[in-house]
């Protein structure tokens, strides 16, 4: 089959299409036809040697994948081939999804929505677990609560939106005006143009603060928080000196990471067939192009998410 | 960290207690120092060479443990540092569970229930993920059901046997004479003596047969079904002509590995909360005695899950 591999940590350049050895699944693993490949951002940054969570080169990156279940090993009972489905693999263990297959456990995988294109079912996995795991299972949003979600219109930041929007929150997004009209389009009561306003001036009473941004963001949330409400920020920003100001202001705090997760997969399908929840696709380029993918991904002028189809 | 590695196939005195590194968890990923290890069948096919699901040596086996969270990556809400967690990380992939520590996703855990011991829990991830997998998320046991267990006084059936029970089914086990005390201490409605009695004869009008024999048991069971009831058998037992056989006989076919899945875990934990689950261990040694455990293992002597010990 063919792969993009890489043989040297380096610039886009290094992202090669070869021919490889096609994945053998093991005992209660699938092997599914890719037919969509999610790029995201933390891609970039292990191609490049600056995260080295594959360790060293050569290796395949990729988790966020929709496609066909090609083939069941026996003993697997939630799939039969042909069914369309999609997940993040292995995540962050090696998982390499830019291929035109893949084998992993069927566990980390649910059900395609029937109402999505692979596309966006690929859009959606390392995104929208994300998104999940830090409203629904950290957070435990529910009806009423009040939410800040900082880059509303971010990969992230439009899921967790509409995430909370469908658990029955009031949801508060930060956005620049260009992106106000997305914003509120997928669902949020409220849109703070962070570059004119003071978003800390501007939301109050937040039960909830969702933010990846990091720096100055996450402290200057916390004036927006409820006594005793949650800040959960992305583990690659969580800082020790902020947790402890943040427990010293009578507040919580909680990292979220990302992990594959059938649970959480199944409840953003149930969302998506609803109507409640739809990943944005910026592009779909050809897998050959994965440095195209990554330039554009790298150079932050791509909007919505980059994905590749083998 | 003490390990038990293998560097070649071969009988249990390859299995050397060695000093090895400390594994290192991954974002998303617990340490846990592991207190107990359970040993199970397909270990010793393993170490031998007759079954490569590890590849070559060298390398580590095990999968079932009981532990004490060490570290926790941040970005992990489900876990502390301190917590007691069981579970069965990477199978069928290399976990190296023979150690003093494992690093694996914090998804593939659950708390161990406080009313077992170590190596209690550490003896019902596989045996009991795979009774729990066939039964209540193959054949979605209820009440009322007729639940035929073969080999009810074995690793997998006597924990089969008491998850049937424990979802309100009608059990009906096979075991010798000897065992029949036991299986039914452990729930069984009715046991059948195999050695004795025609288990076909006895057993009329079933829901569901599991059964991990293999061989003519799975054919003489189709007798027991009722129109459209269900066979569960083991992914290495199953084999086309059975398949075909019991289809062409009215009665519905599946097979079932075995996975790892806090869902599964979690819903074991709170059924041994309750009281009606309770692992059987028979032997507990140090984790330098692995060769002993596999042995053991292999002659068919040891009644009970036999458990290592760091």
């Amino acid at each position: 089959m063919r792969a993009i591999v890489q043989h040297t940590f380096g610039g886009p350049e290094v992202l090669r299409l070869e021919e490889v050895d096609q994945p053998v699944p093991l005992p209660s693993e699938l092997l599914v036809r890719v037919k969509a490949i999610g790029v995201n951002p933390v891609e970039p940054l292990i191609r490049s040697g600056r995260f080295k969570l594959l360790g060293e080169p050569p290796f395949v990156l990729g988790w966020d994948v929709s496609g066909v279940v090609e083939h069941v090993v026996p003993g697997t009972s939630r799939f039969q081939e042909g069914d369309e489905v999609f997940g993040m693999p292995f995540f962050p263990r090696g998982a390499g999804a830019y291929a035109e297959f893949v084998a992993a456990p069927n566990r980390h995988f649910a059900r395609k929505p029937a109402s999505i294109s692979h596309a966006q079912a690929a859009a959606l996995p390392m995104a929208g677990l994300t998104a999940w795991q830090a409203l629904a299972e950290v957070a435990d949003v529910g009806p009423g609560d009040r939410v800040l979600v900082h880059a509303g219109a971010g990969g992230v930041g439009h899921l967790a939106v509409q995430i909370a929007k469908a658990r029955g929150a009031h949801v508060i997004a930060t956005a620049s005006a260009a992106k106000h009209a997305f914003v509120r389009g997928v669902g949020a009561d409220e849109v703070i143009d962070y570059r004119t306003v003071d978003f800390a001036e501007a939301a109050k009473d937040m039960d909830v603060v969702f933010e990846l941004i990091g720096g100055e963001y996450a402290d200057r949330s916390l004036a927006t928080l409820r006594p005793g409400g949650l800040l959960v920020t992305a583990i690659d920003r969580m800082d020790a000196a902020l947790a402890e100001r943040t427990r010293a202001a009578g507040f919580r705090f909680a990292g979220v990471s990302v992990e594959p997760d059938y649970v959480g997969l199944e409840a953003m399908a149930a969302l998506v067939e609803d109507g409640r929840l739809r990943p944005h696709v910026g592009l779909a380029l050809p897998l050959a192009d994965a440095a195209v993918a990554h330039e554009l991904s790298e150079s932050g002028r791509a909007t919505g998410k980059i994905v590749l189809e083998p």
